[in-house]
């Protein structure tokens, strides 16, 4: 099972800094939301590190004008996109063009989005579906169980990826479930004081 | 009624300076999120022109982690955000919270939301509510009838702004109509050769 570091809420400096430290250890490395909307993509582009192993995630959680945000993003060296499942499907159907003629990936970010628009987008190809808990949510969250049940409602969906406070233990039950193909760690993996360490313990109990 | 100016997918100077020659002409000039993402709300905060008449709304399209960005877009100087009305409650909630505290204002985008979500969000006081056609949508939008219609499902929501594709013709029927408090135009003013004297067309028939 792949691990995807979650990098958020912290200086572009910083974000660059520990991607390079990560780079060798973790599978994905994701510059979330806020360093997309706080710096912005044309000044990622150019500083952004080269990465020798790990792919590099850009959570641009595209809504609308899909098309223009993701030729954006691949353009800043993404390798992977994310776009709201919640879009239109105009927006959706924009995007994976874009994304298959740029040769990179896509994410569909399912926070919010109906199990009946799911069933409607669930079709693209070689596509990663994320199963996202909110991070505003007041409720708790089961990521074993959903991905469970996300499972069983949606059996053509190939590509799973889960994302909601998942810690050490949660990770360990999510690969020896064997459903999801990544799981993605933020603040119990950056918000710790040494977080390669953190890192590589999570890849421990993701092998 | 109110003229909101979008200014989407050009640099960030020249944002500034058209920003600048249309603060005495309409009434809200918005950052839209290609510039958001493009450039960074640090970026744009620092270099921010004051203006003296128009509100500056910066298109957020918040989705989650809304506080954090909310107080993200009220530090770079945004009067108005926008958070998706698809976005969870919480989120909504959280973001309300926020803009009271720092007392600006918000404006929560109605793409993709569903009328059932409407109703659940409509009794934020003093909150805009935007009807906004997709720009990746490949079907059309009647603005008048679809104002109409949404006025007669929600009469409680009183703060009404729409958006899509509006022309001088159609910005001159929902000015007759009386319904919307604001309409917001895109290309119609900003790819024109002088889009100062396209805004104050749009003024004229605004009034």
């Amino acid at each position: 099972m792949k691990l995807q570091v979650a990098i958020d809420r912290v200086t572009l400096g910083y974000a660059f800094n520990l991607a390079r430290q990560l780079d060798d250890v973790v599978d994905i490395i994701e510059f979330g939301t806020s360093l997309v909307k706080d710096y912005g993509l044309v000044e990622i582009g150019k500083r952004r590190p080269e990465l020798t192993h790990a792919q590099l995630l850009l959570d641009l959680k595209t809504f609308d004008e899909g098309p223009y945000e993701f030729e954006k993003g691949f353009d800043a060296k993404g390798d992977i996109l994310t776009v709201m499942g919640a879009a239109s499907s105009d927006t959706l159907q924009g995007v994976y063009d874009v994304t298959r003629h740029r040769q990179g990936e896509m994410f569909i970010d399912l926070m919010e989005t109906t199990d009946q628009k799911v069933n409607q987008i669930a079709g693209f190809e070689n596509v990663i579906y994320g199963i996202h808990h909110s991070h505003d949510a007041t409720a708790g969250f089961n990521a074993v169980s959903t991905v469970e049940d996300f499972h069983k409602k949606f059996p053509k969906i190939k590509r799973i990826s889960v994302a909601g406070g998942i810690d050490l233990a949660t990770a360990k039950r999510l690969a020896d479930q064997g459903i999801a193909e990544s799981v993605i760690v933020g603040s119990k993996i950056i918000k710790t004081e040494d977080p390669v360490a953190s890192a590589k313990q999570f890849m421990e109990v993701l092998k």
